[in-house]
């Protein structure tokens, strides 16, 4: 087998899987770009299901993770709150200490897998 | 807020999550009903979809983690190799190390989180 990196892990949060590496790419992307339709076209995401990942995300926590501008539906201005970057930075941080505690675990696991196409991180698809 | 248990996180291995929570759940499926079409209906899948699947799974790795008999196509037996059975069990050790090392991390991320209804864990859905 050609030699290569362990593979890297994505964390999906509660058992309604909270947040993932989909949302967490939609939510950075919004912080990017200030608008939720150019983070759907970032993501190859219709702007109907980015919006609609956005509302379901802000339902799943106490505080909205993104606020969005008057005349949001139409594409306006949309930006992180400081709930959402903190919950982020939380998320990234504690995805990164979990790929810490098991690296070893994974550079073995890694024996067992092919090596396969390269697919969006932001993929959560089974 | 009213107490709960922090939430469990979900491993999804490689960047194109070789294997998550869906996948993980219909193997173990398959080992415990010795069938594919017995796992899907458990799962609440599509025979196809479970079989499509099954055939993702067995081309991600270096072996095969399940065996079908010859006309398993129809509904025929299925069971776990020595190395889906390995593989489930580093993946499941891993995922449960990789919790405990961010548990007090969950646990105060919980705080931003509301309580959800529960979905099922092989949920990897965005």
């Amino acid at each position: 087998m050609t030699p290569r990196s362990a593979p890297a892990i994505r964390l999906l949060i509660g058992a309604a899987t909270a947040l993932g590496p989909g949302k967490v790419a939609l939510l950075e992307a919004i912080g990017r770009t200030g608008s939720i339709s150019a983070a759907a076209r970032e993501l190859g995401m219709s702007y109907r299901r980015a919006w609609l990942l956005v509302d379901t995300i802000n339902d799943r926590f106490t505080a909205e993770l993104v606020s969005t501008a008057t005349g949001g539906k139409g594409g306006g201005g949309a930006r992180l709150t400081a709930t959402g970057i903190e919950v982020l930075r939380r998320y990234r941080a504690m995805e990164a200490k979990a790929q810490a505690s098991i690296a070893p675990d994974l550079a073995e696991f890694a024996d067992f897998m092919k090596d396969g196409p390269t697919i969006p991180a932001s993929s959560e698809e089974e």
